[in-house]
């Protein structure tokens, strides 16, 4: 399959690449499934692939291209190639990428690991086009029968770059999320990424499957589950979605998450020792405060409610950009706009 | 202020005793509010003091007998006084009342740790009437404003008892939960409360409370804090609510919580143990098996939808009840009724 190249929009500036207006979406599930409908709801032309052809007839009548194999993607010549296939696929899909594979697309992911996708990229010789990709997007549900686009809306996207990303082709990636799918997003390298993801999600996934043990290891297991209200729901929800998909989870994140997992142990023996002391006692009391303070910004930050974020213009340098990017982050700025080939719209949005 | 005590209900069974009609409440609260107006509902006559009058001219109008000071719950004669004062007036609360005990008032409270008010009770010499009292009811709000009868809608009491409790003070005690709050309870000693609590409540707010201080640790917070997602804020909102009211509840129970923070502490070093050994590793596979696949039975349950529970009759003797509502309690049996002055209807709610 072949379709003529359509005209691409072109906003006058020299300095800025052409937006992408041709993708390819390689997995149909509720994560590509949901990014296939977007985009051709706000004007792109979508061409997907599935493993399977299952959500083919539902999608063509939604106005995607669905092609019948991998390299038909290539085919459909698009500005950006969106892998959207479990972490266990991505190896036969990358090589069957690589045998057809057109210097003009960008390719990128939405993989919630970014080392690893990056290490099967470069393995499969394709480093060189790539842009990392993890839209904070998703629901509980799975396949192209539960896709939506709105799962996108107001969605952040971690945008993850190394040392032989080229500009452009980060450009190109930023104008995706921005214009094609109407989001926004930061941009980080691949360890702060994952080492971030098991921060906020990894370990404590961990954490919530060990309450759940513990509770299940206790001869008093019924009595506690009839006194269980709202707080051990909450701290134990994860814990009872799929665990084997928990697990490869944190497993592509190991590192991570065990050292993270080191740390939290620390603070709880911490904790049990000041509170073995006696009552009243002057180390009890400090630590305790320290322990119940400590995260006080925290909760003055999740308190405030903010309705307009300040905003500002970003200006990077060819020498620096990466850096200078990542250090937006870290400030919580994110980015909602390219304006032109070297500043972009950045709203301080999380801060803390 | 003294009332007649009014005709209390015969059920025509020379063993029981008579059902409690007559309630007193000490404290207006969000939880004793709402349990005054619920009782009111149900039929039954309610006094009521609060520290504060502020409640009183809305309670009178929701009929309740609103009294000057403590020692007019006292002088209300009612069949049962519940404290519902938070636990550090309890001292003074309790000594008022032991001035001017009636010995045929069953005490009880709603306090979320036993022990600690059993102790006090007993320093006012109060022990002999009290029967502990536990309801699994309440939200993130406070005072009579925010009371609501429905609050106790299904909830579930723990009843806790110790050696020298009355067998007929209990069957009141479960009386009042069944038939005037409309509830369910479980009876059990006040250890195994106050570890069951640290379990399900006061060592996750621990550990919610180091997840935020972990992540106000990290330089990337910023980022993290943007890319987090539900998970994350399951697992920390009860980190966000009153430190301090979080932190008295967790040194009321402090043994309990300490020896499972070093539990959950272990688990967690294990976990980290086993994510650094190489992958693919025999004794890493066995162990991650091992931490994932742990709560399966505890997943198994919470994906049970059940309506309806099989119910039987549970007989207590004369020596052994304590024993044998504790097992009963242990098996995830609820009771549900008095059917005579020897036997329950127990529902089988949470057997894991």
């Amino acid at each position: 399959m072949e379709l003529m190249r359509t005209e691409t929009r072109n906003d006058g500036d020299a300095m800025m690449p052409i937006a992408p207006g041709r993708v390819a979406i390689a997995g149909m599930g509720l994560i590509g499934g949901s990014l296939a409908r977007r985009l051709v709801e706000r004007g792109c032309e979508v061409a997907a692939w599935n493993h399977r052809p299952a959500p083919y007839e539902r999608a063509r009548r939604e106005g995607i291209v669905c092609v019948d194999d991998i390299v038909g993607l290539v085919d459909f010549h698009p500005d950006v190639l969106v892998l959207c296939t479990p972490l266990k696929a991505m190896g036969d899909v990358l090589g069957a990428l690589a045998a057809a594979w057109d210097p003009d697309i960008v390719l990128t992911d939405v993989g919630s690991v970014k080392g690893q996708v990056r290490d099967d990229v470069v393995a499969a010789g394709l480093g060189r086009w790539y842009v990392g990709g993890h839209p904070m997007a998703g629901n509980e549900r799975s396949g192209y029968q539960a896709s939506d686009p709105r799962l996108y809306d107001g969605a952040l996207w971690a945008v993850t770059v190394d040392g032989s990303t080229s500009y452009d082709r980060l450009l190109t990636m930023v104008r995706f999320v921005t214009e094609c799918v109407g989001n926004r997003c930061i941009v980080l390298d691949d360890g702060t990424h994952d080492r971030a993801a098991a921060m906020i999600s990894h370990m404590p996934h961990v954490v919530a499957t060990a309450l759940a043990n513990e509770l299940s290891d206790s001869p008093d297991r019924n009595i506690e589950q009839a006194l269980a209200a709202g707080s051990w729901r909450d701290m134990t929800r994860v814990a009872l979605t799929d665990p084997n998909r928990t697990r490869a989870m944190v497993e592509e994140d190991a590192a991570n998450v065990a050292e993270l997992l080191h740390h939290m142990a620390r603070r709880l023996e911490d904790a049990a020792h000041a509170l073995e002391r006696r009552p009243g006692d002057e180390v009890r009391n400090r630590e305790l405060d320290a322990l119940f303070s400590h995260a006080d910004p925290y909760r003055r930050f999740k308190a405030s409610r903010i309705d307009s974020f300040p905003q500002r213009t970003l200006t990077v340098t060819p020498d620096a950009w990466r850096d200078e990017l990542l250090a937006s982050a870290r400030r919580g700025e994110h980015i909602t706009a390219c304006e032109s080939g070297t500043t972009f719209r950045v709203e301080l949005r999380t801060a803390l």
